[in-house]
């Protein structure tokens, strides 16, 4: 049983935090957020106790701290947790500087604390079984990794103003995702992207449409399509293809119903909120910081993970800038 | 390379002789219709020549007659054909009357001519291949069966009135299907109908929506469902449950185009014509009759098969009619 | 908030009682078990207290009373509940008898308390979609029902002995959606049955494989379908056909992961398990329970649905029976 | 009724002879190969005449010249058939080098008879709804192409070494696809390649598994991905998405079985040969050149899509090779 503070109590801290609460493994213990309603509220539905962050930073019945706090004080509170001897699982991104990521993981090193990393899609149960029928060799040596990501509308522009643009805000969960099926570091990135969906995007210097193609040491090749709109709901597909076939993992549809009239057969549309579309997921990631803490194991993804991530978003952003591919070492 | 006669130019006859012409094992010799000018313009079409039935019948290039003509001439074609040393492909049903049916096997077998009834479903390569399946045991010892047969629109009255009913008619098809995968007979028959669709077919006597429950002397259960309407297009699929799981054969959409809008995603109707749906199957029959009377094997299904898919349609039609059950030996 | 105490500690109970503790509309506070540990690991779990059965009955500080305790006390605590001036929600069935299920609602009518029976599949999200999606017209007027229904294996001997059959301990659901689909009363019911699966089955006087056609005033047709036994988990289908087309919702695989290989393209099985099949049903079951409570309108699924679901399973298990269809009033 | 010659009696060759004989619309009247045993039984087949590639093309009774020869003889024969005032149907590629291709469309400019490059896939009945629905707005405007395109096997190496590499060879089809769908010439391509599949075809300073990226002016961006394996079969796919939504369409299974066991649901692979998974695009091809030549219109693809689909090829080989994106004008 690992007894959680949990720092943040906006739309996925809440949900978190409920997660904690039912999850048999875990215990909420107190909640922050810079507005003190919010965390009294979440404290309240849960059980729990609302603190200032500090506090539960240092509070002795807080084993292990989930950050979902702004992003802009994600490396701050990740080195005041491991500090104080607390194990730390952190929304994405550790932060928009891969320099300020290299940093903070210096600190988590030098406190010998686990972290973890919330990429929530590994543990989406369709992308995990992905892997594990890919490691199980159902396919045998991967060739190519294809990866579609479209979220149903595009965020708010003061969204976008700090988000770091498309590559480090959107595409870095594909970028994780693929690096987790590639098994290997992509050492060669292209990159192209328009601004089709809101010219607003595009004043703020950022793209809404974008592709990315990825080339490993020993040539496995990756492609990424990215979209801030699709009207037909939430639409995120990995196909993995290697020598002896194909793996796909698909869209979760919002029911089975089907419809067959003169026009032909209906089916619903995607789940179209991510927490909806992620919920297990979010529920299998906890259960597997628990399991690395209490065990002692490595978290996965680790914080080496996220620096990764941010360094191919970097990498996609400057090639798609200069038109020309960027080759990392 | 096997030599043809065709009786009626209708619609089915007129595909049949395209095919015939287009077979590498058949070719196309003469063709006749009760409205010469049909025989003559299909003649023209497929360089053959036009004649009476009865000139097609006791031409000497012919090998086998295709009796394509109304139904109530089936028998007695099929008489004078065996009677000329004729082989014959037959289609669907040799009479109305199943006594009629008997009577003319007797003459079919004293002739030792070789007859094949049409049902062209058997050839369609999807309940072919199912067929295939289940015979390899890839699901094991078979438990039940499940038929699903709608038709888009229902026929003009006129047709009805003279079609012998929804069971003899339509869901003749059905209980062919039915013995074909059940690979026994059927001993009892239970049967309900309504009129939902078209009150003039219930005027006529008829139902437009029937469902029929089956049971084997060893206890196979087979379920049909049949309707005279589907808005989606021609609807025919068959389910197989045994103990080692299910197989199952679907439908045939018009493309594979998907779209996906805000209301989810869309499939193409079904193939809306059972000509087009079948067209495969049509060209597959020929080749198994050709390939039956030029290897001297029974041709397959045969006239029995014929006679006791008719025996089935009486039974339901009389067991809707009571709301009695009725027993086969 | 309604407050619940919980009648039984085995599967089921236990599973509602999970979703009691962390349903943000209800709140348990009390369970009881035949075996006080099982009760008490509950509570423990869901911060309630084990009571005994006549405890929680008595208890002020509950609302209502939740039975998922053996078949055979259903009726009497059922009456014991809402003598004490709870509201119910019962497991179904509420007995084996219809007669002793119209005498316990007479007990229920006299109380004045809200009774509901857990026909659980009428909230799965992909059924209750099908019957909105109907009610809205979609596909016009229903014509035609279509249940199949298979559980992945037999239930052990003892089970099946004191389960009054296949009819009414499996079909009924099926009889359930039937009428909760077909929106009027069937006036006709054929069955047949077969021991396929489990020979000990047959000797226990009982059918492992079943089929049913019912007809209701108007016409309408239904026909279901069940089987003891599906290699490729538990599988439930709902296929609704109407004059303007057809509505279906089937199964939930185990994930979206596709695998292509030499030999075709591959799906994971259904979800094996009805706990885990259901678990979005049994959650939304208590929504519905407690909105009718706290709003006053009468509960449905009602003790009406379970005793004529009950009285279904009656005339198919006499028609399996005897061979003869069975009229009902 | 359109009189066709026919030059090349292989696989292609054959298979075009089989349609022209079958189509209502034109008629066969001469075939040539450099074996002329293989023109003669193709000749034989069809009921034509077997000639040399110069006779068919002076041939009087000829309209039309299909060229179905190797590739290094389609410019010439283009040249040679178009000077003796025929219509043209030529397969894909008209030749390797561009400057030839040009030089060819001048000579066929001049002789103001009409040129078609058969381009098969746009004939497709998928791929070709899919172009109507997307032409019909019905996902508004198109923001980006996917394409993905693999072959169940490689080609002998002798084959790949005079093919022009897997872009010119292989992904021609797949630029032409792209240039169909985006409606407007990639002014930018981005291209990887790598040897995973068959290290000779490395050694022959080939690739076997490439991706490229394509921007247009507006700012329309495709991908494009390429293997020389598939052990599922034929996989050809195209996804269009737009403002409104996606347009998808998918690969045609050998039937619609479906098994269910233990290890889930399995379906048929992709149909595995190209003549089969086409045959209706073949057909279909023909009817619109024969429809071309006979209203006056121009045919599509003309010439000039051949030309501007093998500068593609060629930019996409030069960035391969380059590790530089190619800038097109």
């Amino acid at each position: 049983m690992l007894r959680f503070g949990v720092l943040g109590a906006g739309r996925i801290g809440k949900m978190h935090a409920a997660n904690l609460a039912a999850a048999s493994t875990a215990r909420l213990v107190a909640v922050a957020d810079a507005i003190p309603e919010a965390a009294e509220a979440v404290a309240e539905a849960t059980n729990a106790k609302a603190q200032s962050a500090d506090e539960v930073i240092a509070n002795p019945e807080v084993d292990a701290v989930l950050i979902a706090s702004p992003t802009d004080t994600h490396a701050d509170f990740i080195e005041q947790a491991v500090r104080a001897g607390k194990a730390v699982l952190c929304e994405k991104p550790v932060d928009l500087s891969s320099d300020r990521i290299a940093q903070c993981l210096e600190v988590v090193d030098a406190a010998g604390q686990p972290l973890m990393i919330a990429f929530n899609r590994r543990f989406d149960p369709n992308f995990a079984e992905l892997k594990r029928r890919l490691d199980d060799g159902v396919v045998g040596d991967l060739e190519t990794v294809t990866i579609v990501s479209r979220d149903p509308a595009p965020p708010s522009i003061s969204y976008v103003e700090r988000s770091g643009g498309l590559y480090r805000d959107m595409m870095i969960h594909d970028f994780d995702l693929a690096r987790f099926f590639l098994g290997e570091e992509p050492v060669e990135v292209h990159a192209i992207g328009s601004v089709l969906v809101e010219p607003a995007i595009g004043e703020a210097g950022d793209v809404d449409t974008a592709m990315v193609m990825l080339r490993t040491a020993s040539g496995k090749l990756c492609q990424i399509s990215c979209s801030r709109r699709a009207t037909y709901g939430y639409d995120q597909r990995v196909e993995l293809h290697g020598a002896g076939g194909m793996l796909r993992a698909g869209n979760v549809l919002e029911s089975t119903v089907e419809v067959a009239t003169g026009t032909g057969f209906s089916f619903d549309p995607t789940l179209n909120f991510f927490i909806e579309r992620y919920t297990d997921a979010y529920r299998l990631e906890i259960d597997a910081f628990v399991d690395a803490v209490e065990s002692g194991k490595p978290p996965s993804p680790s914080g080496y993970d996220g620096l990764m991530a941010q360094r191919l978003a970097d990498a996609a952003s400057t090639a798609r800038e200069t038109g020309q591919p960027v080759r990392l070492d």
